[in-house]
C-alpha cells in the first residue's frame, strides 16, 4: 500500500456553478485513488512525507471528449479555407498518410507527449480507416498511461477514392479492432462512423450490431452545422432527424457513452435522444468558430438537463491545451449572448466543470479532487503577479485564459507522476 | 557603418490581401536599416558574414496599438465580471496603486520584458493618471529600445473619487509631460483622454490646445459599446456623435497620429472624421470578445479605405501576444459572418498586415521586411510538423494560432539583436 500526501491550493468543482477552494489543502492519495482532502492534516498521515506545492494550484487533469488524432499535424493551418476546400486540401489526403504506419508512429508519439504536457489525460479520440495506425494509437496510449476512448473510424460514402472503405471492411476491421482490444481498463474500444453523410445505412446497421454485441458506446458528429443536419436528413429521409439515425440503426443500445461532437442545432428530437441514453454534448468552442459553424447552445442545454462536456476538436480547432477550451467556451457564450440576446453566458466555474466533470464521468472515478476519485491532477504555476495577488479563483482563470504548458508543473495519473518527455522517449520507438 | 546579412524565408506584406513570401531570402540591414531584400545575395555582400537562420521564418515586427499599460498585472482575471463590475472591483481600484511608484516600476518593468518576448514592438499605450507612473514607464520603454506613443491619461469625471484627476490638474500634468518627453527619436507623447464619459468639455478644449500647440494625435476609445456611444451623446448633446466631440474640440488638428480603439459601431460621421484625419481604427478582436462589445466591421471599414490596426487591449484582452490577435481577427470576423450575413470574413494576409503594415505606419519606415524599412523584425520557428510540412504560409498561421514568446528565436528593433531578459535585468533597477 503506497501512501502520497501533497499540498497546495486545491480547486476542483463543487457544482456546475460553484468552484470549490481549499488554500493550502491536503490530498492523500493511496494507491492512486484520493483518500482524503483536507484543510489540515489528519493525524493518521503526520508522518507521511508531504509534497508541498506552495502556492500552487492542484486541479482535476483535463477531458478532452472530441479530437481528431490524425489532425494533429495539421493543427492552426488551413483556416481560411472555406470547409470543403480544408476537408480536401489537408484533411483527407492528410489523413490518408496515416496508411502509412511509421507516419502514424511518429505523429501519434507526439500526439501524445503533447497530451501530457498539456494535462489533457483522458481523451475520446477519432482516427482514421487504418487498422494498423488505428492499433499504434491504441497501444501508445496504453503504455503512456492516458485514459481513452478510441476505434476504427467509420467512412464508406461521400469521402475521396483514395481515402474510403467498403461497408463490409469497414465492419470487418471495426470489429477485429473491437476483439482485440477491449480488455484494457484505460483504453477502451468505441465506435466512430465518422458522421452520417459519410456512412451508409447499411454500415450503420452493422455497427449498431456491434453496439449490441459488445455492448459498446458511440462517439460521432451531431448538427454541427445546418448543412450538415440538412444532408443527413436527405440522405436518411426516413428519420426525423440527424439524431434518430443514430437511435433507429442502434448504435445507442450498448452500455458505453454516447459522445455527440458540436450539437449546435440540436432539434427536440435529438434532446430527446441525449435524454434518454444519457448523452454527452461536445462544446468545441475554437473549432466551432474556426469552422463558422455556430455556436452549441450549450447554457440552454445545461437548464434542461443535457450533459456537457469540452474538446479542442484539433484540427478544426488549433489548441490543444483544455485550459483555452475552459476559457473559449466563456469568451464565445458572451458572442452568443451579444447576438441572441435571451441567451445566458457561460462562467469560469460552469465551463472548468465541463472540462473536468463532465469529461470525467465517462471513465471511472475520475473528474474531481475529492475522496473517492483517481488522482488524476494537475499542479499549476499560480501565475498572478506578486504585485497584485487576487483570489484563488483569479489563479485558476488566469491559467485558463493565458496559461500554458510551461506553467504546469506536475502531472498525476492515477497517482503517478507522469514526464511526458520521459513517455514520448519511450513510445516513439 | 554596419552591415548584417541574414537569410531565412521571409514573409512580409505585398498588400493588404497578399503576403510576400521568399523562401530561403536574404535580408542585408546597413546601420539599422533594411538596404536589400532578395532571393539571392547580391556580389556586393558576397563578403559579409551571413546569420543563416535555416528554416525559420523572418517578419516584421508587431505593432500594438492599443494596450492599457497599467492592467497588465490583471490581465485574464475578472472576465466573468459585467464591465461595470470589472471596472469597479479590479480595473480602477488597481490603475489606481499607480500613485506607488514602486509598482508602477515593478509591473512596468516585467510588461517591457513582456512585449519584447512576445515581439510587439511598436506600441500605444494608455497609462494613468500619475505623472510619476507615465514618466517610469516613458523611461524604460526609451531604455528598452521600443517605438511607444504614451503620456498621461485624462479623466476628471464619471470614475471613483480615489482614481480622478480635477480638469486642471489633468491639464496641467498632461503639458509638463509633453514638454519633458517630446524629443525622443522612438517614445513620442500623445494625447489620451480616456474616452468622452470620463472627460468634461473643459478637459477636452484643454486638450485640443494641446493638440494644436505641441502638434501633437489622440489615442481614445470611439463607439466601443452602443451603450458607451449613447452615453457620450447624452453627455455631449451638441455634438452629432462620439468622434465629433474630439474633432470640435480640437483634439485632431495636430499632426500626430489619431489612434481609435474598437470603433464597433461607427456612423457616418465617425466614417467621415477617420477619413478626412487620416484615423486608425484599432481592432482589439480578444477584448471585443471578453467585454461583449460587438465586433468592429473591419472588413466594411477596410472596403470604405478606412485604416484598421491591432491591439492586444489587455486588459480587457488577456494576450499579450499580437499573433494570437492575428487569429483570432480572423475567428471573430468568421462569427461574425456567420451572424451578419453580408459580412466578409477576414483572412490570416489581412490581419498579419494589419499587425504590422498598418500599426507600423504611425512610426518611422516601420512595418515590412523590405527596402528602406527599419530591421524590426522577429525571427520565428517553422512550427510546421516534420510529418507535414506544407507551406511557408502555413507555418506563418501556424505561428498565429499556437505560437508563443517560446517560437520567437531573435529580435531585431532598428537593427540590433534585443534580449528581453537582459532588458529586464538592466530596467528593472
Amino acid at each position: 500500500m503506497s501512501i502520497n500526501v501533497y499540498k497546495g491550493n486545491i480547486i476542483t468543482s463543487k457544482s456546475y456553478d460553484e468552484l470549490k477552494v481549499i488554500p493550502n489543502g491536503y490530498v492523500v492519495v493511496k494507491d492512486g485513488f484520493i483518500e482524503e482532502v483536507s484543510e489540515s492534516l489528519d493525524e493518521r498521515y503526520v508522518k507521511e512525507i508531504v509534497t508541498d506545492f506552495g502556492d500552487r494550484l492542484i486541479i482535476p487533469a483535463f477531458s478532452d471528449l472530441h479530437m481528431h488524432a490524425p489532425q494533429y499535424t495539421q493543427r492552426g493551418i488551413g483556416m481560411d479555407c472555406l470547409l470543403f476546400d480544408w476537408l480536401n486540401n489537408y484533411t483527407f489526403p492528410q489523413e490518408a498518410n496515416f496508411k502509412d504506419n511509421s507516419y502514424a508512429k511518429s505523429v501519434y508519439a507526439k500526439l501524445i507527449r503533447d497530451f501530457l504536457r498539456n494535462g489533457s489525460f483522458q481523451l475520446a479520440l477519432f482516427t482514421t480507416i487504418h487498422y494498423d495506425a488505428c492499433d499504434i494509437l491504441y497501444r501508445m496510449l496504453e503504455e503512456s498511461g492516458l485514459y481513452a476512448y478510441t476505434g476504427i473510424t467509420n467512412m464508406d460514402r461521400n469521402s475521396t477514392d483514395y481515402y474510403m472503405d467498403d461497408t463490409d471492411e469497414s465492419l470487418r476491421k471495426t470489429e477485429e479492432f473491437i476483439i482485440n482490444h477491449r480488455n484494457s481498463e484505460r483504453v477502451k474500444p468505441i465506435l466512430i462512423p465518422r458522421f452520417a453523410p459519410t456512412c451508409t445505412k447499411k454500415l450503420m446497421l452493422g455497427l449498431g450490431e456491434l453496439a449490441k454485441k459488445y455492448d459498446l458506446g458511440v462517439h460521432t458528429h451531431l448538427v454541427e452545422s445546418k448543412a450538415e443536419a440538412a444532408w443527413a436528413k436527405e440522405l436518411y429521409p426516413e428519420y426525423a432527424s440527424d439524431g434518430e439515425i443514430y437511435e433507429k440503426c442502434g448504435l445507442l443500445q450498448g452500455h458505453g457513452p454516447k459522445i455527440f461532437a458540436h450539437v449546435i442545432f440540436p432539434s427536440e428530437t435529438e434532446e430527446r435522444i441525449l435524454k434518454e441514453y444519457d448523452g454527452i454534448s461536445v462544446h468545441c468552442p475554437d473549432s466551432t468558430s474556426n469552422v463558422t459553424a455556430g455556436i452549441m447552445p450549450a447554457s440552454t442545454m445545461h437548464e434542461k438537463g443535457l450533459k456537457i462536456a469540452l474538446g479542442s476538436d484539433v484540427g478544426g480547432g488549433h489548441f490543444l491545451g483544455m485550459n483555452h477550451q475552459i476559457a473559449r467556451t466563456v469568451q464565445i457564450s458572451k458572442m452568443k449572448e451579444f447576438y441572441e440576446e435571451s441567451y445566458k453566458r457561460i462562467k469560469l466555474a460552469n465551463a472548468f466543470y465541463m472540462a473536468t466533470v463532465t469529461g470525467g464521468s465517462i471513465f471511472d472515478r475520475i473528474g474531481k479532487i475529492e475522496k473517492g476519485y483517481r488522482f488524476n491532477a494537475l499542479v499549476v504555476e499560480n501565475m498572478l503577479d506578486e504585485e497584485y495577488k487576487t483570489s484563488l479563483e483569479d489563479a485558476l482563470e488566469r491559467f485558463s485564459y493565458i496559461g500554458d504548458d510551461r506553467n504546469i508543473t506536475d502531472r498525476y495519473i492515477d497517482g503517478i507522476r507522469i514526464d511526458p518527455e520521459e513517455v514520448y522517449e519511450r513510445i516513439k520507438g
